[in-house]
């Protein structure tokens, strides 16, 4: 069974102080609903982080078939840390496949810029394992991935400056993007003097707090873009349990179940939205998605491959790190990016685009998910 | 394609102050996969509410899949309210449908005892939309199900007594469950008079917080229980979007699913796990699911009807009210005393029970699913 995808919606992202989780969720969703042409939905599925723990509101799913009168349908709220939005995505795509539903809205939301610094890094740490040597020595996610680059610098002869040019390049592309948070110019030296957040990450290495939400709406009836594969994995959910520290296992994993099923293998890729929650992690993401050779993405970088007009492009959205990073909402809005480059109207359009790759991470790699998106 | 159970798991239900929320997952897991006879799991669905607000806790499917050595597959966790369960589940069966799995382990679980009331009552508010009038006034959960108990004496001849009638066959249910909650034999007039929570509702009509968790493995592969029907709806989030105070339309549409897909009615049910969140929901619900007229279902509890050796007999387990109610745990809880009836070793016994059904509610009526099993 083929699955398309018939419409998109995204909010802002930034800080909404006038928008409720609520309000958000309901205008991402009410746009790709639009956008798809108002069809019959069948189901559904609520991509989201935190509506718990920091905006005391879950039952997100029976709001938006309430709210947008969608009928008493089956509705869900799906939980995967910042993959949470990748996996809302695929769950819809199985329940398609499964035959109950024939078309899904998917809606990715999170608010999370109204509480404080300290109650937002408390409500993220709980995609940590509470056993986790760790999360109890008092790391954070930029404490994690710190850790990650330091020994990517140990192993090889990348240095802060080749994450940089990572972080310089999304924020070159979030310019053009209307709905990314961050659009101010910056260089390679700002981004390299600016306050350390965990050696050797500063300011620019680290994803921000985001409020936003992004939607989709996928069936089985035909359209102009089409599903060509649906992966899922899970990895190691604390750093003891990781083979080498370079190692994301769950993006290698969904990756290589992705190519296989869609027949394709990273060559034949021509854009790509990649889970940048840090600098660090887009590099060695790109190296575990087949993108280039183990600890050589940093050489990518360095010749401009993955600018919008190089080999590979990657994250022409501006990614995690200058677009934002909603939670729940991060997975949708990859895929947001990869339909409108293969409708030929992104931000930082690339020529010709004819099929894209998403992936979205989710904790210090416990989920990923890839999933491969063909304009027909 | 048919799906079958394989194995299914069960901790002790109530306040379990050495064991932490992953203690009881893996431990409900691991009892199920063994009563599966260890297969190879494809995925794993978590049905969990409140592991992000009050356990600090989320990235569950990564736990138990990383903890009990399932490999790098499909994990999430899903969260509909006091549903969670009941909805996890139905994702495990889609899996299966889709074609994408051919076995899965689903397990529910939550932690709540460790808290304040305060807090825990704040927590599970989280299951009420936060635009919803009777939010704003104050009301929390007993209070919501006190308005539809009013009503409900209005509406017909129907006093507290029934409502302790409830209370009580599920209390003497429970004393027969090795994993219940409350197992202190009790009578009418303790019940009656028993510290009001919120008018009508007093302590015996209010399903309690309880730490558990529950797991059961599915597959295709033929085992001798057999699923004959996965149903899900959503209904009202608000007070104001009800029908009428005395329907559940989630549960009624469910159920109404549920029967046509499975070929049967309500008298070809032989036993029944119903969401009793309060003892007024036990009545209500047993009406939308067409055991009992529209207002009668009172009538059918003064006659004895729901007892073990009754017409129908409802929560053999002891229900929420007794068994106790750890959200996430309860929907697959209730399954597993389905299983145990059709098995033939339930406590409470149903003499030749062939087909049951378990009926999870989520929020204030916000999510209900109907599954139907037989013994083949």
């Amino acid at each position: 069974m083929s699955i398309y995808v018939h419409g998109i919606g995204m909010t802002p992202f930034g800080k909404l102080e006038d928008r409720t989780l609520k309000d958000l969720m309901l205008k991402a969703s009410f746009e790709a609903l639009n956008d798809a042409g108002n069809p019959e939905v069948d189901a559904v599925f609520v991509g989201n982080f935190m509506g718990g723990s920091i905006n005391n509101q879950e039952i997100l799913g029976a709001i938006v078939a309430n709210d947008l009168g969608l009928g008493y349908i089956p509705t869900a709220k799906v939980e995967g840390a910042c993959a949470s939005g990748g996996i809302a995505f695929r769950q819809a795509v199985l329940g398609i496949m499964s035959g109950e539903y024939e078309t899904v809205l998917v809606v990715g939301v999170e608010k999370m810029k109204h509480v404080s610094t300290l109650d937002v890094t408390q409500a993220i740490n709980a995609a940590m394992d509470n056993d986790s040597n760790e999360k109890h020595a008092g790391l954070t996610f930029p404490g994690f991935f710190g850790v990650l680059a330091n020994r990517y610098f140990y192993e090889t002869d990348a240095t802060k400056e080749h994450l940089a040019m990572v972080a310089l390049k999304n924020r070159e592309n979030a310019i053009n993007h209307p709905l990314a948070q961050f659009k101010k110019p910056t260089s390679i030296d700002e981004i390299i003097n600016a306050r350390l957040i965990t050696e050797p990450l500063g300011l620019f290495d680290c994803s921000p707090t985001t409020d936003g939400a992004s939607a989709i709406v996928i069936s089985k009836e035909k359209s102009n873009i089409k599903l060509l594969a649906s992966a899922q994995a899970s990895g190691p959910t604390q750093m003891q349990g990781a083979e080498d520290l370079l190692s994301l296992p769950a993006v290698r994993e969904s990756g290589r179940i992705a190519y296989e099923k869609a027949g394709l293998g990273p060559r034949d890729i021509d854009v790509v939205e990649i889970h940048d929650c840090f600098s660090i992690t887009e590099i060695i993401s790109s190296e575990e998605l087949g993108f280039f050779n183990k600890r050589e993405g940093y050489k990518a970088i360095e010749e401009g491959k993955t600018k919008p007009n190089g080999e590979i492009p990657i994250n022409t959205s501006g990614g995690l790190l200058s677009k934002g990073h909603p939670i729940g909402a991060t997975g949708i809005s990859q895929l947001h990016q990869i339909v409108l480059q293969l409708r030929g109207n992104a931000p930082n359009q690339v020529e010709g685009a004819r099929i894209g790759l998403a992936q979205n991470l989710g904790g210090t790699g416990s989920y990923s998910t890839v999933h491969i998106l063909e304009k027909v």
